[in-house]
This record gives C-alpha cells, structure tokens and sequence, in this order.
C-alpha cells in the first residue's frame, strides 16, 4: 500500500518525497497543484482541494495504510483569513482523519503540528513537554485543536496517531510562503547571492530551527516510530536548535564566503515578540522516541544552502 | 447587559438559571426547549438550535458581557452519534465563540468542560493540573479541543475566557441524560423510593462527584474569577470529591433511612473502566482561583437529595 502525503508539493514535502521515492516507497502526493513534483514510476500525483470529499477519496483509492499530512494554510495566512484556516486546517483536515479511519485498520497518521500550538511569548525559562499549550495565532490554536483529534481517534483506535510540532524549517525556497518566519530563509537567500538583507529581529532573537533535511528525517521516522515510544498526548515538540539570529547570519555569510555586514537590523516589535523570544528548549518525549535536530549550527546552515541548491 | 446561558434548560441550567435570578441577574436562556425553566420578569427564553445563527443572534441581541456555554451533546449520546457531537459541541460552539467575540469587547466566556478530557484510564497514581489529555470518548474529545479553541480566542484578546472540567454532578432528575455516568443518579432516585437498585460498578469504584448546587457555585464563580487567577491554559478541572460507589450508596441510605443492602453489585466493564476507576485528584489551580468541593461526603449527599425534591 502507498504512503499518502499532503501538501506533497510544498517546501518539506518536495524534499520528503524525494526522500520516501528514494527508499523505495510507493507514494500518493496530494496537493492543490502537483506541478511542481516530478514524474517517477512510483508516484501517483492527486491534484485537488483536500476539504473536497472526491479529491480525498481518490487520494485514498488505494487503501491508506500510513499518511503523512502537511498540508495546511500556513500561519501569516491563517492569521490574516481565519475562515480559511477553520476550513482546511480544522475541518478538512478531521473529514481527512475520519477518512483514514474508515479506508484502512489503524492507519498510521503523522500529522506536521506547529510550535505555534504552544503559543507566545512562551515561559522564560524554557520549554519542556510539560509547558501547557496557551495558543495566540490561529494557525497554531488549530493545530493545537487537531493534535487533540489526533489523539482522540487513536485512543479510540481509529488511527495509530503521531503528532510531531515542528519549528522554524530552514531554507525554504524564494518567494512569499505565507509564514510569518520566512524572514530566516530570507536571509538564506541574500547572503547566498551577496546581497544587503534588512532582519526584522534582532542579532540576539533566538529562535528554534531544523534543516529541511532533518524536518523530512524526522517525518520519516514518524512513520515507524514505535507506538509506544510516543506519549499519552501522542504529540512530541521536535528537537530544535535554539540560535540567535546574528549566530545563524554570521554562520551562513561564512560559508558564503561574504561579509556578515551585510546584515543590517530594523526591528519589527510583532515578529521579535513571536518569532524571536524562543527560550531555552528541551524535547525529552522526543529524545526517547528518537527523533533528532542537526547537532550544530554549521551541520544546519550547510544542509540548508544545500537544500536551497537541489530545490 | 443579560447574562447568557445555552443550554439553561438543562439539569445544571436550571439550577444556576435559579440561582443566578435570586441573585438579581438579567438572563437569556437559550435551549432548543425552554419548557421546563420557569417564567420570570428577568429571564428572556430564546428556544433553538444552538448550531443556527439566527438562534444565536436572538440570544446575543442585547450584547454579551458573559455567557455560560453549557449546551452539549452529552457524553453517551455523543458516542452513539459522533457527527451530532462534532456539529454541537465543536462546530456550533466555535461559532457561538465568534459571535460572542462579535457581539461585545472582551466578554468573560465560561466553558462547561468534562473531566473526559483527560481520557481514561487515567494515571493510578494520581491526576493534577500537569496531567496530559489523553482524551477517549468522542465527548471528551471534542470539549479537549474547544478548551484549545477558548484559550486561543482569549490570547487573541476576543473573549475573557475560562474552561472548567465539571466532574460527575449530583443528583441527575429520573430519565434518561444521555450521560454514561447517569447511574450515579439513579443510585439516589431508587434509595431514595427505598427500591431495590442493581449498580453497574463495584462498590469499590472510585468516582469524582459534585453536588449540582456547588457545581451551580461554580460557575457563577467563573463569571466573576480575576482572570490573572487562571492558568495560560484558561482551563482548571474543578475540585471535586473522590467517593467510592459503596460509601456513597451508605450514606444516601441512612440520609434516606433505607437499607444499604437494596444496593446490589452487577458489573459492566466498559463502564467501571470508564468511570470506576477515578485516582486520587489534585486541582491546585482551581483551588488557588477560588473554586470548591461540597467538602464531605454527607454534605454532597444531602445537597443532592435535596436538588431532587426540587427540581
């Protein structure tokens, strides 16, 4: 049987079907459109609204006995069309779980969650797996609400959930992503090109980060992951690297091979409130249940300008 | 401007739609009947579906400073018919959130939860404010993730809103709730008419119980609860005792002046798993935000005898 993955056309599910197709894997990639992801004798591209029921169904032709879901409408644009983030990140995505449930036996579902779901400005102190969930954005209260569907149908045995909440991805591909963190691939892309690049946090922002490959290992991993190795909550906040903004630049204008005077910084007060008070992080659920981050700022930034190279 | 209370024809409803006009308070009753609460010059009946706007318009044609949102497709009745539970008690209440949001700056939002959305079974060794949802039943589930739903919408600043986890409220009037824990209830009913009762738990079965009355107190307390006094989660499961099934049925014996013995013992699996199985309970948040037990077992017995003769 095929794994299915939504959003199998964005930024981490390009990188994850290449991955998957890599393995060996038979896959299903479903998205709005599948331009994007290229021909191979092992992929069937479904092309649709996923809050359609056909479009679902044809996905799910073949039985579903795991299920990779990305798609989603990210968090700048969920904040700024709310209804749209009710419709496909809450409804479609529970009519997608109620699907699962019915085409297949316990199903294996990971589901891409956010560290939205935690909420902001988060603790000062840290974050661990005990940090309760106080959501601000839209995008991160509904992926909070489905962490909690996805646990509801796999205690009642529907599907064999496995929620992971991933941080900031890095580099994503030029061009608007509708993610209010975009700013960080941003400046992937300036400094790859030696150009000036105005950062709207600060050079000692922190925030959470994972290279686009270890995000698709991770999501990989979701789909083996010994059941039993995930908590009650059937959700872990993925391992990150905590990184302070004037950290990551330096790092990426050194392997550029430019100045990191390139850099200049105008404050935007919303995005250094959200994206850039990250505290200390701790992810022992994670740990366990052996997901991994990319060990060091070096390892992150050089997968990421590799990933912006193959994109 | 009126208080509103969906769901105010309810067993909870019209104990607190009582209590709350001795009080003084304007009302705006809002259940699809409004039959059973009483006329008076301070409470207006709006009869409906709660999952229609007009319904909703009507009831928050005065404004909205507060609201207490009791109405829900109770617990076996949602298991029975998960679609009704996703339409009450997710999707028309997530609308009635955004019309509250519309309807007033700020309005203080009390949300009726259940203990079920902690799951079961839940932890032998105990249950606390750090105790991860693990959610079971569709009704659990649902009120789980509109928990998500409140506290998102009270960061964003749209309500002030506060979730309690009401626990087993005693005593249910005779006929059927659509509550898997209604057999509680009916230990009281049939003491009380000195008839024989066959209990589907042992008499061993731990339960958390409050009296109707307190429960009432309750929520009248979140109207008022300093919102500094709640957690980031917006949530707190109530306070409530921990009583098990044969020292309830003795006590509701000799405040009845019956034999304890009418009480047999016939086990039902699911349910003493479900609901017999209750450990130790700590509600340090709700205790800290002024919420209360009945504080002995005779006191919740005597309240809930009396709820009966006058409901």
């Amino acid at each position: 049987m095929p794994i299915i993955i939504t959003g199998a056309a964005g930024f981490v599910g390009r990188v994850l079907v290449r991955r998957l197709l890599d393995r060996g894997a038979e896959i299903v990639a479903l998205d709005s459109s599948t331009a994007a992801l290229a021909d191979h004798p092992a992929l069937r591209k479904v092309a649709g609204d996923i809050a359609s029921p056909a479009v679902r169904a044809e996905a799910l032709r073949d039985g579903c006995n795991a299920l990779i879901h990305l798609a989603t409408v990210p968090g700048g644009a969920a904040e700024a069309d709310p209804a749209a983030s009710r419709r496909i990140n809450v409804d479609a995505m529970y009519d997608l779980l109620l699907d699962a449930c019915a085409a297949a036996f316990r199903p294996r579902i990971v589901f891409a969650s956010s560290i939205a779901a935690l909420g902001d400005p988060l603790p000062g102190d840290g974050v661990d797996d005990t940090t309760p969930l106080a959501p601000r954005m839209v995008y991160g209260g509904h992926k909070a609400m489905m962490e909690v569907a996805v646990a509801m149908m796999h205690h009642r045995r529907g599907i064999d959930g496995v929620s992971v909440r991933l941080p900031a991805i890095l580099a994503r591909p030029k061009g608007p992503s509708g993610m209010k963190s975009a700013f960080l691939s941003d400046l992937f892309h300036a400094l790859r090109s030696g150009t000036p690049f105005v950062c709207p946090v600060s050079p000692e922002a922190t925030i959470w980060a994972l290279s686009v490959t270890v995000a698709a290992a991770n999501l990989e991993h979701a789909l083996t992951v010994d059941t039993a190795a995930m908590p009650a909550t059937r959700v872990v906040t993925l391992p990150a690297q905590r990184i302070a903004t004037g950290t990551l630049a330096a790092e990426i204008a050194r392997q550029c091979g430019v100045s990191s005077a390139l850099v200049g910084y105008r404050l935007d007060a919303a995005l250094e409130a959200a994206f850039g008070r990250l505290p200390p992080l701790a992810t022992p659920a994670a740990d366990r249940a052996g997901f991994t981050h990319d060990g060091d700022v070096a390892t992150l930034v050089a997968r990421a300008l590799d990933a912006i190279a193959h994109d």
